[in-house]
């Protein structure tokens, strides 16, 4: 059960309600975001939720029976419309995301921010500290990297997200991303998902290599119970027997997650299938399947990218993308 | 390598082509169909086949180096076109093809049948050997109920696919079927595959429960290898540690399929995903992910079909994703 | 629900069974075998069973929950012993099986039947339909082969267990062997499983490819229900994500199968892990979680074998494994 | 390649190797642990080795082609021993370690370290931070319940093993714990793994939740690399298709991860089957796979237990477990 508290609530309505709620033999946690406040109660108990509804200081109360609370659309029917630097991820046109696997070089980043504004995209991907299974593996630029990002991308408006693989590197990274990543490595690390939940920014949170969609909606839920409901959940591909692609790209997420969160949900096709050339058919599939956007892999030169150039696409490529999916989602606009 | 033979190449050539195939430490196998004749010949040596191409008889000869060789679109630039009754597969359009999981009664298909005609659709499914999980579930109507479903299919010109099961039914439905169906749990029945080579009737073969591409591509070859080259593949989603839905439809394999292989690739968003709400948006994704077509389940009443009604669309939902597989059928052809 | 019938259960009695048990709101298949008759009667009714229990001609009445109903252990406590040639399987000793992946020649039939003969071992196996990814790989000797297989083992007092991979096999096969081996890809053949039920000769099922527990059991009811209550289930290894080895051999099957069900469970260490320096672990630990005995691969020279040699052992390794089975066994039995 | 520094190796010396090994094409990565120093160099130029050998301050020189270099056993043939607490992992003897899934109470410890005590069990397993998949679960008692469980083990000359989730809690931990453990979820939190490897403490690492081999080691190696060889791996169930059990225990990883690192391997039966009743048979089956121990949960009432109750011994199944386990490390060493 989840019971919407008004604004003005007063210590006293609250803890009369907490009373109210504990006396029903729930338990009552209190949560708090920059849209609101809520308490979320846990019981078996039968319960006639019209006792809490006409309480002081309540604005609405609601049953939900999944395993997750405050995530679910059961509660919430419209979508959460969440800014993050100059885009709207959840509103009615979907958004496109692009940029490298990793940071590199200054001259990478400035093609690359050149391509994105081309094209009017508005968020570059971009990773500085990387999460390699291989410690020899190039481990990302770190914090100097990214302050080199933020700086050539705010001369041309353009927003970033880059993962947080750790609690330590929220407060480096604070200052010069828009949108926090989660990768699918630590989809399941619930101190860092808190630590972020108490953070003021968006969150993009990738599904887990293995994770069940039950999985990935508990760890949204570990994020908005800790104070911050700007979550975008990322459909990223998952680990099957199936070794003829990097990930499988699991389209039936995209309307199951939809129908089950009000948060928005992305696709990377980049991983999702992990060759270069598929890209794009993965990317047009999950705009139809009804992603609120795509965030895809782009370098000037695949093939000399640090990591996953197998993946990226190149220049001409991404164009070509980016023109279908202009033309795919007027056709849908249209056609709903 | 494959040795494409002219037409009418004389048993003399054929015979001194085999001799100097083998001589290059090969081995040759001789494969007729409607459509042509071939060598497959497979070896590991260092081989100048120009010394092949210039033999009496020889058409053309390709390298193909995949672990499939008659089915790989290595030797074969365009889609293979497959003719089913009154449909054309691998074609420009898209094909749709409905039905019920199991034939049930003559209202039932009388029902269904008025449903396709008035949709313009042309080919119904519907199963009369049912592979069912336990043998006290409903195992389908037989025979008798093919030739009920046959009558009624052809007073309305509608073509028919359905499941064959084993070698033993393939003369009993012969006449019955315009295309035949080898389900998931037979994709690596290999004897059932030789036989239905041996017949001149187009085969509609369903990914395995956990098959991979490659496995597929094989099986394929097993059906193209003995004699017929009508041959659709169809994904229809797979088995993974996700039980959010039925399966996981893999939308990868319909980019990845197309790619490797000429033959034409169908999507089964039904069992793709398994849920009746959801089967829309898989459907869509696959036509845009380049799929050939979609194969789904209909049922004039899908909460009281005798076998999977919770992913079975009613008449409505049906007519509204048809609706909108014809719109983006549309959408696409004018954007490529 | 599952009736056991009295022998001399008459036609009246069994009709005003049926009568009663269908009036209840059950249906009742009967079911009869070389080793009794039962009727399993399917339903969601509330139902007093002690009602059946006291009718004429009824032997014993008990509640099955499961998805399966004769392979259950809910009304069988004791493990069916199965008599397979020479062999007992499912009694106090684990037996052990072993041979090659095919049958080969008589020169590697012999040398081999001699190995077993010196280490005591009554059952070989040896394919001679061979189920390949491959229409161009190797696909055995077929029925010839057999034959030669037969001849020799009949010398020398060893039983044989080769696999049948199609209805019209049974017949040809039925004079050569003494225990039907269904392999990996047709667990779900349900046609050829309600075959081998109505032929009265043991059958050795091997779990599917990524086949689940329950559907196991469930195409193990196919046999039963045909009139086949000798089978011996077969734990061969999943299809995972991991590709490190061949298959991952699932130890947990072992002794869930045997809580499961009454029917004597095998482990295939060979196809398990795929790996042949392993495959002794492999044995060894099924026989500790309880498997009622393994069946593995042997040849007289791994490394030429037709197929399967990077998982088949020599004879000096062979030799081994079979000392410490010996071994374990007597050390569990004196343990227990 | 990895290179054995000398212990006395000057500073000259060890630039001059380095100056070597990089004009040869190769990084060069110093690493120093309590146990030795090295050069990691990678590259993929031949090489000839024994151009290494000859220098001053190198005590032996070895090719490793794998993915992982310090882990692997081609450059150490022999099984590290490890001491964590009183316990030696990774000698002749299999060790045997058990608590409860979470640490609840004083009370609830004082049992258990009880038992422990009359079985001879010298370690104690005990989570304080719970990763758990609901924000609303029990989170465990935290740095405070790790004192108390501190306190009482002491007492006993019982040491400690406990999961730590976090870069901050290892300081926190530091003092209370014999053995770091990392679990499933954070397998791959490379940051944590790496800040592991400069604490002088061992750590037990678990095999990710779908995790391959070679991903294990490669997080393996980051330890190691980053100053620590005191890791004992785990194989703790894979993630699969399966849903009769909770996880898939893969033994097939005991013998493989024995083959390929020369990290001692122990097995937890408890997560690996999640049933109760069949832990016992899943612990035989590892020792006998060649695992170097097990780690299983027990609690004085599984059926109260705060967590994992369903796959936790009580102190009867306990002590059986023990006594078998006894029985057959005996069984295997005078056999061996």
């Amino acid at each position: 059960m989840i019971i919407q508290l008004k604004e003005g609530i007063t210590q006293q309505e609250l803890a009369a309600l907490i009373i109210l709620v504990k006396q029903s033999g729930y338990t009552a946690q209190a949560v708090s975001t920059a849209r609101g406040s809520y308490l979320v109660c846990l019981g078996s108990l039968e319960f006639d939720i019209r006792k809490i509804g006409g309480q002081a200081g309540v604005k609405d109360v609601h049953r939900v029976s999944d395993s997750y609370k405050l995530v679910s659309r059961k509660w919430k029917q419209e979508t959460t419309k969440i800014k993050a630097g100059h885009t709207i991820i959840g509103g009615q046109k979907p958004v496109i995301i692009a940029g490298p696997c990793a940071i590199e070089s200054e001259m990478q980043i400035t093609a690359i921010v050149t391509h994105l504004a081309d094209m009017g995209i508005k968020m570059m991907r971009g990773g500085v500290f990387k999460p390699r299974s291989s410690p020899y593996a190039f481990q990302g630029l770190g914090v100097e990297g990214l302050k080199l990002f933020y700086k050539i991308c705010r001369q041309q408006g353009i927003s970033i997200i880059s993962e947080v693989m750790d609690i330590g590197q929220i407060e480096q990274m604070y200052d010069y991303v828009d949108l926090f990543q989660v990768g699918a490595r630590n989809t399941q690390n619930f101190n860092l998902l808190r630590a972020l939940g108490e953070a003021q920014k968006p969150v993009l949170l990738k599904r887990g290599i293995s994770g069940t969609i039950d999985e990935l909606l508990q760890s949204a839920e570990y994020i908005f119970s800790s104070g911050n409901e700007d979550i975008i959940l990322c459909e990223r591909g998952i680990r099957s027997f199936e070794h003829a692609y990097r990930n499988t790209f699991d389209i039936n997420a995209i309307p199951v997650l939809k129908q089950k969160s009000h948060l928005p949900v992305l696709a990377d096709p980049s991983h999702g299938i992990g060759i270069r050339e598929h890209v794009t058919a993965v990317a047009l599939a999950s705009i139809v399947a009804g992603a609120d956007g795509v965030i895809y892999e782009v370098h000037p030169q695949p093939e000399l990218a640090r990591s996953d150039g197998q993946q990226t696409l190149n220049f001409e490529e991404s164009a070509q993308l980016n023109q279908k999916l202009q033309a795919l989602q007027q056709f849908i606009q249209a056609f709903n």
